[in-house]
């Protein structure tokens, strides 16, 4: 077996109870009531965005998802609207009820990200990308701290331990696939993860089958599957009309589909003893 | 987007309906039913396994797995009881109306595995043992192909074409987990192949979570996970001492857990529209 | 550090000097003199197979390799000559006073290709074929044991030792890449084994920079590599028509891209204290 | 064949001719003169870099490593000396005539380091750091670019567009290993792109036996075999007192066994055409 670094803070063991993340607007990490991130990969347009809140909304999803600082791997790829997508990520959410995540790129954008997200997501790339880590700790924030695409259990654990040793310990894991040796889909999915950090850290767990896949048919099976394996929540791309998003539209969920997840996550989280979002129950 | 050799039987479109592959006792894969395969890594004794046919039978499986020969990556390891271990386990499942689905590693043994088993099993090493594939198609027996430990989908479905080629049209494909940089699980489940599957082949999937994780803690959870993400059954590793097994006691599940674990599949399976077999629904 | 399986014969420490397999031809394995195996990936016909020798023979290759039972991931790819193509191997090699290294797929095969070839080669699909290295050891002829596209040194080590546990100790360990994330290149050649392994045990190894990087051009940079990072030989594809070849003419050298590459082989083999085989010396 | 992003100004059609980066010590990559970098990994005191710079510098390295700000995967390891390190960095690294070359971690940190190193060094935890690597371009010094753990050569050389399109063409590639599945090394050195990355792009490539391996043993056949591959360089870790080092202890050469590398380095470089630093010559 092999030797692991010593986790302090994150360790389950630093803790009598597992951690809950609250969002100001009631959204819950590690609750029974899952929490249910949706919206689309990047900030488009104030239309584009609303009509894509509205439909997740609708459907029971309580925090709004949405890029405006886009990390690409080409330079020449739409990098995102910047400080105008984070004001409609805020307006938008404020008009449903929900809350909103959204990337920060660099340590020098924290506090412009925070003052419009309720929760900042550090990717895959940054998982490793300590003064983020630091800064993003900093901000007092939740976090939602993405995975990195070849990163170990226990790399990611020790990179959650950095926010935690700023004295945030709003974190939230992310699983988004890792890298394959097979191309039919972007990532692999490791949902084993799920129930090996459940015995390793406090900290709650979400999934995010649209990454995790990168295809759009797998989104709703693999969002099945997350709750079973005992996830807290999940993170899906929707877009109104994915053939025409500017970035990973060939993952998105069209409103209808998400609409459908929905509806079917519901008789399963039962059956595991989670519960959707009050919204949902209500429709 | 990558060319892909061509499927010809294996293809979902070479038929309209998905095959069901049915054994002698009812037990079927591919079904509304799951196929529940549950038993030792390695037979080790009569006493052994009848203790575990008899839990197991009792917990709603429909199939008894068990080694008798053993492909161990070490000459010094276990190699398994040969014939006396197939004898055992005809006689051990007969008496309580379970099939038996065991490994066959040489084609050589192809017939004398044959003549006891109901399901030939061809393991991840030997996925790609084309004389094998060839000798286990042609004995028109069901067979049940796990894939390999880096084998692409494209990879798996051309070795079941190997076996589809010989006119036998009865086979199972078993997603054990592939070969991962994160020893933190002995294999990383992949569990977006069943969903994947789906679409590509009209041939049922199954998932073992035991080699899959390599930890018995996670069995449980990651059966779940396979069976809302549309797996047609499992194949479970269950021991009576976990502690004294002659291989993989450190993924095995004991009699009760495995009780537990068919428990909660039972109210997750209806959730998805599936069923446990019918010996669980009486007891 | 993770625990090894404990080795045996194949262990350093079981031998007082490293071992040396030798062919009758005079080819060896393990000496300061290189063994240089080459070839066409398929034996198509006695014309191209003897256009082919005459060429890497003159260019000073000691081993003729040539496929006459080829694994295809696909069952309708070419499946080589069989015995035929065996045939063709021994009398071209004799023509020129070259041994034959060819593989064998099925331990019922073993006999036939050890009534034709001076050397057995197990592929990388069969590293882990229990019944076929039990055979191939027991033929008493020299086995070359590529490494699987995903094994660990430990796992390629315990599979020689069951060739060794029949009483052969003529083995030859083949490093021709594993599988990789990047599909820039075929596989990803692995060349810190070849230091790496002459810690751990006394068999010599080859590399393989054909199947190692699938790629033509970077054949001849990949050789000298391995030469220099301490490789006992090499195993090189050359088609005399690549581009018309039955299975892997992307990765074929021509018989001209052979003789450069053999050039600059010498002067940088001299550097690292090894030469090329006698032929080549005369050239 | 997977389509690739469109690179334009890292692309081999981008130029005519090769590019060569020029320290302003003469030390050059791209050249038929290697460049030699050499140090510690950490750099823990003027006593423990001087001892290191002398050492090496009389062996025949030409650019001083040693790290000042170190990403290390716990918080609580050594982080390193920060602007103290640079400033031995610098003043050790003139009095042996040596250039600098040390890496950032943080955008807000380049113009620091700059004000310090001749080659700012940017990790493979952020080779898609694109604020970072955005920063160390606008700063106009020479870069390093190490490749991500898990990042497909098209992604690294996107990432090097990246650096690039601030108008900075100084840019080295360095190969690093990546991720794998055997823990017998700490990463999986791929030499291949070496050749590779010669037919994709006009940038030069050095490659870094130590954390491609992760052992000291091996270390010295690879940095052979990464020239013998046609590198334009080497990284390699030194440490008086390897036993004791802060960090990578276990594959850091002593000066000694640094010494005994240059030594045989030397025949081998001039046998693909390639010589050692002037001093070394000298030597």
């Amino acid at each position: 077996m092999v030797v692991r670094n010593p986790l302090k803070l994150a360790a389950r063991s630093a803790r009598v109870d597992r951690t809950i993340v609250r969002l100001t607007n009631g959204a819950a990490f590690g609750a029974d009531t899952l929490a249910i991130c949706a919206g689309p990969c990047s900030v488009e347009s104030a239309e584009q965005l609303d009509a894509c809140a509205k439909a997740v909304h609708e459907s029971g999803a309580n925090v709004l998802r949405g890029g405006a600082f886009k990390p690409r791997t080409s330079p020449y790829a739409f990098q995102g609207l910047g400080e105008r997508g984070l004001e409609f990520l805020r307006t938008t959410a404020d008009r449903y009820g929900m809350a909103v995540v959204t990337e920060v790129l660099d340590p020098r954008d924290v506090a412009l990200v925070a003052s419009h997200a309720d929760m900042l997501q550090i990717g895959a790339r940054n998982m490793q990308n300590f003064p983020l880590l630091r800064a993003a700790g900093e901000s007092g924030k939740p976090v939602m701290l993405k995975r990195g695409i070849a990163a170990t259990v226990d790399e990611w654990l020790l990179a959650a331990e950095y926010i935690l040793l700023s004295g945030n310990d709003k974190v939230v894991l992310c699983e988004r696939g890792v890298r394959s040796f097979d191309t039919s889909t972007r990532n692999l999915l490791d949902l084993s993860v799920v129930p090996l950090l459940a015995g390793l850290t406090h900290l709650p767990v979400v999934v995010d089958p649209s990454h995790g896949t990168g295809v759009a048919r797998l989104v709703e099976p693999m969002a099945l599957a997350a709750v079973a394996a005992g996830a807290d929540g999940l993170l899906v791309e929707v877009h109104p009309d994915p053939a025409s998003a500017a970035s990973d539209g060939h993952q998105s969920l069209t409103p209808d589909e998400f609409g459908i997840l929905m509806g079917r996550l519901g008789s399963l989280a039962a059956a595991v003893g989670r519960r959707l979002p009050a919204a949902t129950l209500a429709a």
